[in-house]
């Protein structure tokens, strides 16, 4: 492949050839970097504001730090494009987040310069502050550094990490905070207005010349008498949040200048102990388009970079995301009890006509699934009506919360649990495969799993009139394009339809999965039931279809171990029926990235995939 | 019930009553209330050292906050057994921690002044905000008041609702600070550091100042004068870290001087936005033995008050808990990789040894779930073996961090869960009964089950020799009693053992109930299969044994839905082999405080409960 218009990046294929430029070449590597990252990301669609945001950053740490041998920790690392592109894998960015393609994450299996995987966020100060400790404690000399941005910063593990690192006096840790002032939702929080207090009057005056005298390194001599001055001062010296950590704090300084960032990191490479650097960045740095409107272009498809984002000319089918989104809004105006909370998801959860017509209703707590949980329940128990609006896979990092805040005190929180199932380009991160085993074994909870877009509108207007937690699962994108109803009318709880009649073969099908399994019940002639809610379990219509079918076949969009298909196997040995079943679902395997209907064929999930497994399982006598 | 030498505390029935003592009688009710708290918990065991240290806070927030109006919510919860006593409780406190008896921890149940369920640790900021905004929300005139310890305020849930509160300036939320600088073990991380800090020097006495200056309600103008007068300062006045996060820092003050605490507590009450109090309070004030020993008196059994604790006459049986300690330290000794982390729980995970014999390769990274499973995925990556010791319950904290860090990134990490099953007095908060389901369900994590000590042992070193993520499971407190040898021998990866060759029925348990199981089977001449691996399953033996039975019993002590019985089922389907199965293990519902033999008798575990539920499924022919 040939880059005309890269000479310098064309000639970097790995990071040692970057460290063999001046400091001149690497500002035009960096502009070439910035204009492949635009160039790529409008022919593969993925995350492009984040990415310009880091182009200087990156060039910086790889000239700096000695990698791969030296560890990056990039936190979330969707802003690891410019990363990978020196690291190696430049040529490979056609195929990014497509199947067998290079992951839209960093990735341990995908390069050595992938130190750690990551994709959720704030992971990276602990996996990071783990690095250095091991290097400590084999004694080693490398580095490790965490890049996390601010709206990373807000959620609690960063927190713990931060405690704990903060007194590791002898290690070799360094936090770059890229405070890019934007995470996906705009920023919330105490922590992004202190950020921004930072940012401005006399404190950032001061912190500048703190972060002047951090160039010349201090002898330890002189780190001493500094320390028993502040202690002499009664520490009136403006501290920040971080050196209260125990973080030798530097900054804030321009992230998007090299000439800044470099000697910096140079400095901070030899200081002692927990360093802790203040970068300011610019999401969409660099693309006057992205730069105005960092939302739009935060994770956008294929696009022209010459003229930008384009209105489709035909509207998209309607997402599930939008049925919630809808539905959020009818209901609140319905009952004044109702309150919105996301985990700074607003966009993504589809809340962002909910904020603008109950802004005093909507809450965006940031990147803090565990207080969003407990935060909810406590609105519960004064009589309000929480509907949490989170991907599946977050839900993961408030299980505690919603089992002993929630679910043990039998509160009624609705969980809208988007992207649940397989979710395509972001990979096996972010898959919400197993929401239906981990909610399932908690005692109180329901689970319930539409097929349509008109049903999932119905099961959530039904979980909301339940008294206890309910959670909803739907999955990322579109179904089979059921038009919602305009009311709220609820369907009986806990209670599936039949909606095939056929012989000898039934298959009970657990949410959007139904539709490939009518599919391929044409052709068997199987009876095909809509089984609705995952827990509790409409034993009577299952006990009823097992008693008059010979086999049995379950499907959920979910891991089968403890998933759905298992329910229905519990059930039936309790009832003393043991019938042959096929249970159907997503192997005991991660799934990487690739197109989100490819990646369903290749689990059998597709309508020729259940055709061949339940003849392949139950053939014709 | 006669309290002869409680002349105050037996006419106080109600906070109400509390209410119309004059000051001096509130500090002769103190005085009284710490003497009941000691006499109780000497003749119930339960938790001493906390509860002796929140004496006089109790008494001064009911007697200043209009409770159960205003919401009280006491973090972890452990320390309001004054809470209880004088909220109508006091009479039923011999019952405490008992089946059908006071919960040891806040219940909503159990009475309208427990607002909120707590006894995992750092909830209490996230559920008093919900409470607060409700009421801003519902225009109601209350309070909530979150009271939370040094050691819960480090955990990173505490932070993203402090983030949250900070933004709300028109909420009615006041967080003490209950600084005993005391968790269950002694205080780690860079936020005690800095609390101690805030306790000595020129700026406690600055603070002490500002402390005063609250005594005085302040006018809003003087507020706003205030603010404006510190913007024009560039913030060289000494903030607190909490009042970076928005809120108003009063304190230190002492925690056990009413004359500190109501006028302070009275003026707060009427100023507005997120207030934070922060009082220094002694755990075991009042009791000179728990002063002294603080740890010791944390959470003990009956005891004579005039006497103190003594150590029994027979040693106590091993429990796992101690097994897992001395695996641990024979582990360490062979393999230099092996680093230990607990969040917080030394003592309780039997670790103290350790820490003396490997001080460098011993973590304990503060009550920090999260971070302590990234943490260890770091150290992992670097070719270090670490070993998490972590209760079941507390590993729903790091529950996403466990799939995302180390179960997707396929690394060796042990998990040593104790506490899995019921565990006893403490209740359905700390019940390790959900592990099964909700580990098993995650690819490339295998789990473990042993049936005794000794098995214990060998299953713990034949986690370590994987080179993927094991979690171990065993109870709480101690099993048969099977002496573990000395070595470090594994056994099989994987695979189960025959135990007992019956006829017809053959029972799988997994776990400890195999010796119930045992006793069950002598009667019922059953086979029993030691079962060992929940993941992964021992197939070939359970197919081998399936076939010359004509029914299946899986017994386990974890949820049945979706648990290891489960995983036989679904083992059976997969194999075409469909055998009536009976499930045994604990039912889908919360289960209460009490004794955990009765407990399991509840639950139809025991032999007699094993053998009955055996017979009424497969009735002799």
């Amino acid at each position: 492949m040939q880059f005309p218009s890269y000479p310098l990046l064309q000639k970097v294929n790995d990071p040692a050839d970057l460290r063999r430029l001046s400091r001149a070449e690497l500002t035009q590597l960096s502009a070439e970097l910035r204009a492949y990252v635009i160039d790529s990301v409008s022919k593969t669609g993925g995350h492009l504001s984040s990415n310009l945001g880091t182009v200087e950053l990156t060039v910086a740490l790889h000239a700096v730090f000695n990698t791969p041998h030296d560890r990056l920790v990039w936190d979330v690392g969707h802003q690891t494009y410019p990363h990978k592109i020196l690291t190696g894998r430049r040529d490979r960015m056609p195929t990014l987040r497509q199947l067998g393609g290079l992951s839209g994450f960093p990735q341990r299996a995908e390069s050595p310069y992938d130190t750690f995987g990551t994709a959720h966020s704030s992971t990276s100060i602990s996996a990071a502050l783990g690095m250095a400790l091991a290097a400590r404690q084999k004694g080693e000399d490398r580095h490790a550094v965490a890049i996390i941005g601010d709206g990373a910063m807000s959620a609690g593990m960063a927190f713990e990490a931060l405690n704990n690192a903060g007194v590791q006096q002898d290690c070799k840790l360094l936090v770059v905070l890229n405070d890019n002032d934007m995470s996906i939702s705009p920023p919330v929080g105490a922590l992004n207005r202190y950020l921004a207090q930072l940012m401005s009057g006399q404190f950032y005056a001061a912190a500048k010349d703190l972060g002047k005298s951090v160039l010349k390194p201090l002898p330890p001599l002189f780190e001493l008498a500094k320390r028993l001055e502040e202690q002499a001062k009664g520490m009136v010296v403006p501290a920040t949040l971080f050196e209260k950590f125990g973080f030798n704090y530097v900054g804030p300084i321009d992230g998007h200048d090299l000439d800044s960032l470099i000697p910096t990191l140079e400095n901070l490479k030899h200081l002692k102990g927990p360093q802790f650097l203040h970068v300011v960045t610019k999401k969409g740095q660099g693309y006057k388009l992205a730069e105005a409107d960092p939302v739009a272009y935060h994770g956008p498809g294929k696009f022209d970079p010459a003229v930008g984002l384009q209105k489709p000319a035909t509207p998209p089918k309607q997402t599930f995301t939008q049925v919630f989104g809808q539905w959020l809004c009818d209901q609140a105006a319905a009952d004044i009890r109702l309150v919105g909370i996301t985990p700074a998801m607003r966009e993504g959860s589809g809340m962002v006509e909910f904020e603008k017509r109950f802004p005093g209703r909507y809450h965006d707590v940031g990147i803090a699934e565990q207080h969003a949980v407990t935060f909810a329940a406590g609105l519960a128990c004064e009589g309000l009506k929480p509907v949490v609006a989170i991907y599946s896979t977050f839900l993961q990092r408030a299980y505690d919360q919603l089992i002993h805040d929630v679910a043990l005190q039998n509160l009624p929180v609705v969980f809208a649990l988007d992207r649940a199932g397989l979710v395509g380009a972001d990979g096996a991160t972010h898959a919400g495969a197993y929401d239906i085993p981990f909610l399932r074994c908690i005692p109180q909870v329901s689970v319930a799993c539409p097929a349509d877009e008109a049903e999932c509108r119905q099961l959530l207007s039904t979980a909301y009139a339940q008294n206890h937690p309910v959670a909803v699962r739907y999955p990322r994108g579109s179904g089979v394009g059921t038009v919602p109803g305009n009311d709220l009318q609820t369907l009986p709880f806990g209670k599936g339809a039949l909606r095939r009649e056929g012989q000898r073969i039934a298959i009970l099908a657990f949410g959007t999965l139904l539709y490939p399994a009518l599919q391929a019940a044409e052709a068997l002639n199987a009876t095909v039931v809509n089984m609705r809610w995952a827990k509790p379990l409409d034993t009577e219509l299952l006990l009823e279809v097992a008693a008059r079918h010979e086999a049995l076949v379950t499907i959920e969009e979910g891991a089968v171990m403890g998933g759905a298909g298992s329910a229905v196997l519990e059930a039936l040995q309790a009832a003393g029926l043991p019938r042959p079943v096929l249970q159907l679902g997503l192997r005991d395997e991660f799934i990487e990235h690739g197109d989100p209907a490819k990646l369903l064929q290749l689990q059998g999930l597709d309508a020729a995939g259940i055709e061949q497994s339940v003849r392949a399982r139950f053939p014709a006598p």
